[in-house]
């Protein structure tokens, strides 16, 4: 046996106890047996080094934070997850450093019933992609297209706090002592909102999880509302609950890390103004917060998909329209 | 909309016209409506430049060869394909490689029914991972652990060809005019059996396909039988069915390129000997030559896993067990 092949065995192959597995790693390829009825919900996400982490990442919480951002994709459609598979890039065998990646990565997957079922592994610069799978009653899915106008737009949790640690990280200001460790926990071990995804399929209409920003990502449900005509999101900025770190920070950076920062991976979803009682009963429920900050109103001529208004109900100038990959000047983002 | 969406939109975005798919690209998760009874087959293999592939590889056989070997672990599972997910990690926006990396992908996929369900652009060193779904009947599964004593072991087409394209590539010798083109061909434009594991079903007990070299995939299928104790797979040299453009080349040069060199795609197969006139004829209903090279035998002592025998029936040594991508000095194989 190579080393590759004895490496992957050693961490990444252990029984995967699941009804939903027939076959785990080691063939060809893995089997399934989906639930009858059920459809299947898939996403797949990339971490590379340099971009979405830093090369010295710790790698627990990279571990985890894979993993995180996948499971949150099923959250954010409502579906409960089963699988994944895990395609990892490495420079070379770090048996330190995959005894701590994957100590994070199974920590997060058993909390959620999610089997490992296969993947590769190869040489070369630090990536990971991950592919999840989850299962859902496809009627309720939890789709962009799904929004309509009047609805209310909620938002779990609060926003802004891992782009603040992200900041801190990058030297564009310093936190204190008492706000760095909370704002640093929201960038590298973000929580997927799988249990509330699931409990808001016949709740709610379109759902989405804050991943590249707020406002960028509300854009997409306004944009693809299958409705009528597209939808403008209409949010209150003084109702857009913050992450307690970004108390301590300037007004403008507490708006940029909220509105345009993106890793928090909450879910902000619309629903009919009648299932506000079903909602909250939902947060007390769970014990998340969920608070309504805006809702969608058809778009009129040309406006953006988004428009967030201040407390005397002007639209506000917004700097940024989250994170994209590609701008020549995008500095790491965790 | 940022330029990192607009290019996935743009060349990775059509309808997924399979009635599998209930929603396709765009959205959290892509959603599939499995076959009810059936179970799903899912494989994932990762490309990485200089790795995998030269950095300079043009891009439609890139795109066709990424999907390719992934399919191929469908097949040798027997599995037909149904949809895949594509996480493409690029240094740069380059529309002309886009543009020819998507043609080659999508002509494969549209070829085998496999619509693009969902994936992930991020930047980075130029990197692909696909994974790959498919349905079958679990029952007849061609898993690796299904092997028995006295099996019959078979292989379709021939192998080397594509090792040495490789080694001429690589500057281990020149091939002659007349001869590179179709080792290239092997090496750049593989094809996944798929039409032959999916018929394959219920006639053949285990199979995998030939990615890492004969010896080191048929080792897979001794040291993981259920059946038993271990079991060895007895090859016969003289039988193994050698890609023509082998036949340029040294005596040496052309074993290791047969045995122990990879990236030929074919799949090779154990069968009870009574299933012999029902592979005959689906050789000859797909125009697939499929060649009888030897048994699998019931292991004797820590004899390995794979014993290949020369013309006077002795055991011949053999140089490597297959490509690692961990080795130090593993050069880009392609």
């Amino acid at each position: 046996m190579t080393p590759e092949f004895a490496l992957i065995e050693r961490f990444f192959t252990r029984d995967a106890s699941s009804p939903f597995v027939r076959l785990g790693v080691g063939d060809d390829c893995a089997l399934l047996d989906p639930t009858p009825g059920k459809s299947l919900a898939i996403s797949t996400d990339t971490l590379v080094t340099g971009v979405h982490f830093f090369a010295d990442a710790e790698p627990e919480s990279l571990g985890h934070k894979a993993l995180a951002v996948n499971l949150s994709d099923l959250a954010a459609m409502g579906a409960t997850a089963c699988a994944c598979t895990l395609a990892l890039t490495l420079p070379s065998v770090d048996e330190a450093w995959l005894a701590a990646f994957s100590r994070g990565f199974f920590a997060l997957a058993d909390q959620h019933g999610c089997a490992l079922i296969g993947g590769d592994t190869t040489r070369g610069p630090l990536s990971i992609t991950i592919t999840v799978f989850g299962e859902l009653d496809a009627a309720h899915a939890l789709r962009r297209d799904r929004a309509q106008a009047n609805d209310d737009v909620w938002l779990s949790g609060s926003v802004g706090g891992a782009a603040l640690g992200l900041a801190h990280l990058q030297g564009k200001l310093t936190l204190a002592p008492n706000v760095l460790p909370r704002a640093l926990a929201r960038l590298h071990r973000p929580t997927p909102q799988l249990a509330l995804g699931a409990r808001l399929l016949g709740v709610a209409r379109a759902a989405i999880d804050v991943s590249d920003g707020l406002v960028a990502d509300l854009g997409h449900i306004g944009r693809r509302s299958v409705h009528g005509s597209a939808l403008t999101a209409v949010i209150d900025w003084p109702r857009v609950p913050l992450h307690p770190s970004l108390l301590s920070v300037a007004p403008d950076m507490r708006q940029q890390c909220a509105l345009t920062g993106g890793d928090d991976y909450e879910l902000c979803f619309t629903a009919a103004a009648e299932q506000r009682a079903a909602i909250e009963s939902i947060a007390a429920e769970l014990g998340v917060s969920l608070t309504r900050i805006g809702s969608m109103q058809a778009a009129v001529g040309n406006e953006p998909h988004v428009v967030v208004r201040d407390a005397q109900g002007a639209a506000m100038a917004l700097a940024s329209s989250g994170y994209d990959h590609f701008t020549p000047s995008a500095s790491p983002a965790a």
